[in-house]
């Protein structure tokens, strides 16, 4: 059924999904074939599988410096989302019928968000400058007592800006309010711990740091009053019902150690060559824009704005070179890039947005090689396209 | 850090989990290490991964006559059937704030039902005969033009009986319902057709025929008023946001496609091992009580009790024969199967319950096995604990 060949691609999708790490497939393969037990059964297959949950959630926790109770395993980052906003919402008093989430956010949050304003909720989305900063003063104003949950997210996935979480999570405990925040896009690019950044819930999706797609967790402060998402049996003591996905679990364990271990030294081999593709690409391209900020940003992440061009129209000419023009989780239309827009970038930068996110595969080569196939597209998209600002419209619109 | 040996053991526990097909697992195994795109990314790797998708769509779509637009990935049972019903009720009208279930559902069905009845719906459970079976006009009299929606499973998880679940949904749609199946413990095992089911709804779980555990799908019938459970970006249309677990979209899609082309040898191979088995217990065994129905019942499937034991004190002594007592998916905790306590079975004969269900890898050589180390183990169970009804109600509430 598979039709289009896979040649080499320089992969710079990183923030879309990472690949399995080998470590993560080689782990998960026993779960694919001999060790099938359900982990509620009584059996030694059980038993064993049982085991496997728990280790993983041992893995977990230490990864964010948490406890393995205090950890939930999901299907993904979407689900872990869902169950924290809506979880706390369900459960907030009368007098709290409020949220704050940052004016960036996932569709992930802003969608359980938006579901609770249709239910009467108050939401308040704290906006954030080009910089890809929020002002905190701004931020701590806007959280009064009626708020039961504070969820930002922990780095951008566009721009790889950093939040201040800790700070505004300390702004918001200090209401009384319960805090999120959405790390998928944080964990394994950078340090992550529970004790420094003492939110109550925090989200985790295995497929972006080299773990399997279609699991996740959340991590639930100890005491924190939460509802499930999903009803069912016992498993995950009740928070999370239905036959663990032992499989997946035991990569995302994996997956976690593996941070643990590669964190400093893909994050400073990482920043290296990120730093390096920028200096090519302004080099190369006059008038390109960088939206990442230079500091407190993710290691891996460079977005960048080609001037009067759409950014697809630039990634269209190199099949060979894999990025994104907007947020990865729901692309396949052609629309500006959303945080651009929310960061208040004019439609035609938005419109020239191409987002580079790096990996742990990642080489020099491939950044030096990266950066003439932009450079390169560039200058034929704009030399045979000059599109006026309607037809730019025009393609918006499909 | 697992310690226990994996010795080779007569699985008889497909009702909890099932090993995943070799030819499953080796369709997974690109997913696993070289194609890892994710599905919404326009770029080489995504268009593959959402090519697979779209591929596994079309295999489960086959497995029960569906359109592949009716399909809708999940993360297995337990999220289809909260995504089934509570998605039913969010969308009911106030005249229809009731719902219709049978007595003997699992919690995946049991646990969103409670929810939806302390949110204020009323729940009908409908009775079900000491037979396992279902009494039709009792159940369509119970469906009034005030039920929003039935859902009744297609096969009993621990008795193996088939519901009528073509006439319930028949009744039911005369009086305006939506339809829901729980089809977790049929598919694979016994034909599943919606022209004949007509129900407009029916939730697949991977791992009970061959698949991976984590994922599952729900069939929507086009048009069906249903409300998404997990909300975000615009994976599955909406219906189901996050990122896909391609891996395990692929391995259900492979398992869909083998279920339909052995169905008919596995069924009947697996029915005669099982009545081979019945027939070896019973001889052997004096005043051994059958609950699985010897027609309308899963191929593989029976339920038994051992008289004046405990199933688990039996299953205990035979470590090399892997069986379940309860419900395998809130096992764990020591209590009488509660099937067959909703059944009306006095507590002894559901303390004695054993589950003992085949599968497609079982051989005749271990039927005959498990018939003497479940009757040996039975021996020795009797002749050595002579607990009366205290010492056994005492080991009921640990």
């Amino acid at each position: 059924m598979i039709e289009e060949t896979l040649a080499p691609v320089i992969y710079l999708d990183h923030n879309a999904t990472t690949p399995i790490a080998p470590e993560v497939a080689d782990a998960m393969e026993p779960y694919m074939r001999t060790e099938y037990g359900n982990p509620s059964s009584d059996h030694v297959l059980g038993r064993r599988a049982r085991l496997a949950v728990e280790e993983a959630r041992e893995q977990v926790a230490t990864l964010i410096g948490a406890d393995p109770e205090e950890i939930v395993f999901t299907s993904g980052g979407t689900e872990s989302n869902n169950m924290a906003i809506r979880g706390v919402a369900a459960m907030a008093p009368e007098s709290r019928r409020r949220i704050v989430i940052s004016a960036v956010e996932h569709p992930a949050t802003t969608a359980p968000s938006a579901l609770l304003e249709a239910s009467g909720f108050l939401v308040t989305r704290l906006p954030i400058g080009r910089s890809g900063s929020l002002d905190l003063a701004t931020a701590a104003a806007a959280i009064g007592d009626n708020v039961s949950l504070l969820s930002v997210m922990l780095a951008q996935n566009e721009t790889g800006a950093l939040m201040p979480v800790a700070e505004l999570a300390a702004a918001a405990r200090d209401r009384g309010a319960i805090t999120h925040t959405d790390a998928a896009q944080a964990i394994g690019k950078i340090p992550v711990s529970i004790a420094e950044l003492k939110v109550d819930l925090l989200s985790i999706a295995g497929h972006k740091f080299y773990g399997p797609k279609g699991v996740g967790a959340l991590y639930i402060r100890r005491g924190t009053p939460l509802s499930p998402l999903v009803v069912g049996a016992s498993q995950e003591r009740g928070m999370r019902p239905g036959t663990e996905n032992v499989a997946g679990i035991v990569g995302l364990g994996t997956a976690a150690r593996l941070a643990v271990s590669r964190l400093m030294d893909d994050h400073l081999r990482i920043a290296k060559l990120r730093d390096d593709l920028w200096k090519a690409l302004s080099t190369k391209i006059s008038g390109v824009i960088r939206h990442t900020p230079k500091e407190a940003c993710l290691p891996n992440t460079l977005l960048v704005s080609f001037p009067g061009v759409l950014g697809a129209d630039v990634l269209a000419r190199i099949p060979q070179l894999a990025a994104s023009t907007g947020s990865a989780c729901h692309a396949g239309e052609y629309a500006p890039n959303a945080t651009l827009i929310a960061l208040g970038a004019p439609l035609d930068v938005a419109l020239g947005a191409v987002r580079l996110s790096l990996g742990r595969a990642t080489t020099a080569g491939e950044m030096a090689k990266a950066a003439e196939l932009l450079a390169d597209a560039y200058q034929t998209t704009i030399s045979t396209n000059s599109p006026g600002p309607n037809a730019r419209k025009g393609n918006v619109s499909k």
